[in-house]
């Protein structure tokens, strides 16, 4: 494992994007779960964390969670991302927030978090690109890009090429996101964004570790 | 109706729990049936409204709901308070917020906050009472009074002799909940609270304007 790394300030501008841990608190199994499983993720080459989750669970548990995971990370260069609720990403101190299209405005967002945190949006088509606010937004979720199953109401699946499409508008980090696997990383990568979302191909594997190093060394383009 | 009355500056000291309208969206009958809600209840007595809701729903919604909300209410010196959602509360710029026990702790909620919205707690035990924390948290809701069908997860009723024992603990500002009507508001008036919070004593009743006045009046010790 070796020492912690001194943790350098992390920035708006200063994020890693290419492989993005989702964490789902029932497909992690519950709190200590989340925690296991970023422990040995950071490890092996997850460069941010976000903390949502598909089932509605109470404040105090997002509360809980979001504190043991911020003091687990702190120690790495990985951002902890809070999705839609901004309220337990100030509580907690997070490094940022992921609105989708039917959480809080960005721009209220942006005003509620202050200058400094990540904010970053879900975009699922080219008007919703568009649509983005530059000053506000600091990156971009494209997605679904495959048919998924950890997100129930998750739209039609773009496919690569639509991702690509997407991806080719704006000048903005963008990070894929929707049933990325093993599988199709490569291809995803190859589509003009700067890392991959995943929730199930790492949460809930049988082997975190390996299944992190493998797809770690796909993003970093290893395996072409 | 009559001219809207001039608004007086709402602080922690100065609301009014005596008629306390809890507002459901699907009780009420989505976003333009709370404002109608809202507009009949606030012109015959009620003192404070809070949003909440039972089903979960985007937080856009909220965000929609609680600045039409707000814009009404603000005609008024009746405070808008939302349920759980801090963030919601600091988009639209709340009055204040409402947790329960597994919502953001209150000393939390009120960093958030600042020192002059209004904070309100759940309470539903002397245990629970006992903890109030007085700088925090500006009025209690004991309940559940009575059996409520508009919250699923609500515990056992304390019942008149219940409230009463909790009531007395504390010398806090208190607002009594769950299960209260016309039928019994007057027996629960006497318990030590400060006023009567309602849902669907209020919200989908044929007509509301009625239904408000009376319960106004029992508050105000009229049909005594």
């Amino acid at each position: 494992m070796g020492y912690p790394k001194i943790r350098r300030e992390l920035s708006r501008t200063s994020f890693d994007l290419s492989l993005y841990l989702v964490l789902d608190p029932e497909l992690c199994g519950g709190i200590a779960g989340m925690v296991s499983t970023v422990y040995e993720a950071v490890e092996r080459g997850v460069t941010c964390v976000q903390l949502r989750s598909e089932k509605e669970v109470d404040k105090r548990y997002w509360y809980d969670a979001g504190l043991l995971l911020k003091a687990l990370l702190e120690d790495y260069d990985v951002p902890l991302i809070v999705n839609d609720h901004i309220d337990v990403a100030l509580a907690i101190d997070a490094d940022g927030v992921h609105v989708g299209q039917k959480d809080l405005p960005a721009d209220v967002a942006r005003r509620l978090l202050g200058p400094n945190k990540i904010l970053g949006l879900s975009v699922g088509s080219i008007y919703e690109m568009e649509q983005v606010e530059l000053q506000d937004v600091d990156y971009v979720g494209i997605g679904p890009v495959f048919a998924t199953s950890t997100k129930k109401d998750a739209r039609k699946a773009l496919g690569v090429e639509g991702l690509s499409m997407i991806a080719a508008q704006r000048d903005i980090p963008k990070v894929a996101i929707g049933g990325i696997n093993i599988d199709n990383a490569a291809s995803v990568m190859k589509s003009g964004v700067d890392g991959i979302a995943v929730v199930s191909a790492i949460c809930g594997q049988a082997d975190i570790a390996s299944a992190t190093r493998r797809l770690a060394s796909i993003v970093r383009g290893e395996n072409e």
